[in-house]
């Protein structure tokens, strides 16, 4: 048994000596170096290029190294049998949590607004928002939501949930289904996506859902890019009716030189790293599942592949 | 007896309704505009023009409509008996605890690289910290201070204090006088000031203070521009010894178009408005002082000359 390591974000040597500092008789490969393809019994992937997964005729576990999975059935090649594991990480939500307060922050406070009128040389106050007048909601209570909910009431905003099925969160007031969405949107005035992305919630970021928020919301997509219809987005932004956007993820990444939301004034952009899992935290996870591989037990933190997460 | 408003701000119209709002039968003047000057017994100030106070021969109270005061002593022609007060007002602290949480924030994940990196349609994540791992020392322990330092703690950040005397605030390591600044900077990541402005504080942020801080530092001021020399904090942020700074005060307000702050990569501008009064908590606190200027009791809120806060 061997683990094959895939992704293209240049960092596979930076896994791999990790996962060899801990257990050093461990057989790892790149999937880009010669390497023995019947061996192979766990893929350790984070965005891999289609098809190179149907290359194993040993696999017994698909290992997302970061904590969504949506990418892997994304590719129409990959094995529909093997069991997939995702990544829970308390770092990624404790991270998440502090990059939504950060933004919804900057947002109260003006600053970037005050980043592009210094750029111009443009001394002009604008009135800020204060924490306790500010309802924030958010969409999807998994790890990363229940966290950020639960520290947003500890800063002291008024936060609301919204979930598939009702989760109680102490101070964090809950809606639940598709019958409770319109309340809890017409109440959010920061409007947080942390839902996992599914048939279900593709495109759920559209004009008609922007338009249930009231005027002058501001929305944070900290999810997928693929949650979000992006003409209408820019549509709710131009006509005034949305106040503003942070965006993390995107249809495509990086995102185009030549797409609409690099020079929008009221976009903020940051580039898919509200919350990236790290070596540290996440190797253990790994090993203990190749462990449990190996003996044939029963693994940890499986996704459910009906529901999509 | 009667009030006259001096500031230079557009608001004077706004003060004069909000006192009239709450006390219909005083009498308020602009000091623009024809007025008794020897009725005139309190002046309700901010950054008044200098020479403006010497007018008034029965003056008993000046009114500072801020925290800060130092711009009175800046006036030689203002009256040296005559009390002054200043504003306590709880959202002035609890919006610059909240101002600071936001810079702080903002610098952790490094938005305000990616906001230059958006204008130039640049994509180019960059590691970011985490809370726990900070340490923040606020110096200057008054009403914005200690606040500041106490919701820093509640936030989960490691958080030390400086002020003359020792204050001791839960939660945060209390370092006091002279003989403890040095260590008290030796162990500091993000540097807050929050002192006032007086004679021993003009120009603390120098290069000598900058250099007692750990290589990669970096400052906040939101007290006076006073407290920073400018030239100083441009080397050490090209020297590359301090990582950025985030400023919301300056020597001269609002700051000339041609200063070296605007363009400059690591600093953060924000137009002197981290924290300001507003008409509705002032105004009962005015009001009061002049009731008791009218019954001869003790005023509130008085500052001490000597000390100049």
């Amino acid at each position: 048994m061997a683990i094959v390591i895939i992704r293209q974000d240049g960092k596979i040597d930076a896994w791999k000596k990790a996962l060899k500092e801990r257990n050093p008789s461990i057989e790892v490969y790149s999937y880009l170096e010669e390497h023995p393809k019947e061996s192979i019994t766990m893929a350790l992937i984070w965005k891999h290029p289609k098809g190179t997964l149907a290359q194993y005729p040993n696999l017994k576990c698909i290992a997302s190294a970061g904590a969504g999975v949506d990418y892997i059935f994304d590719d129409s090649t990959a094995p529909t049998n093997t069991p997939i594991t995702r990544v829970v990480d308390p770092y990624l939500a404790s991270d998440m949590s502090e990059h939504v307060l950060a933004v919804i922050l900057a947002e109260l406070k003006n600053f970037n607004t005050y980043k592009l009128q210094q750029v111009d040389h443009n001394w002009n106050p604008k009135e800020y928002r204060r924490i306790q007048d500010v309802t924030i909601g958010i969409m999807g209570l998994g790890e990363l939501g229940a966290l950020t909910a639960k520290n947003l009431v500890k800063y002291g905003f008024q936060v609301q949930g919204w979930s598939r099925s009702k989760k109680e969160i102490e101070g964090v007031q809950a809606f639940a289904g598709q019958e409770q969405l319109d309340p809890f949107l017409n109440s959010t005035e920061f409007l947080v996506c942390l839902l996992p992305l599914t048939p279900q919630t593709e495109g759920i970021l559209n004009r008609s859902l922007f338009l249930k928020l009231p005027k002058n919301a501001y929305i944070i997509n900290v999810a997928r890019g693929g949650h979000m219809v992006d003409e209408d987005l820019l549509h709710a932004l131009d006509s005034g009716h949305l106040s503003g956007a942070s965006l993390d993820v995107y249809h495509e990444e990086p995102l185009p030189g030549d797409h609409p939301f690099w020079q929008h004034p009221k976009i903020f952009m940051t580039p898919h790293y509200a919350s990236v899992s790290d070596t540290h935290s996440v190797v253990p996870q790994i090993l203990e599942n190749y462990e449990r591989l190996g003996n044939n037990r029963e693994l940890l933190n499986k996704v459910n592949r009906t529901k999509g997460y």
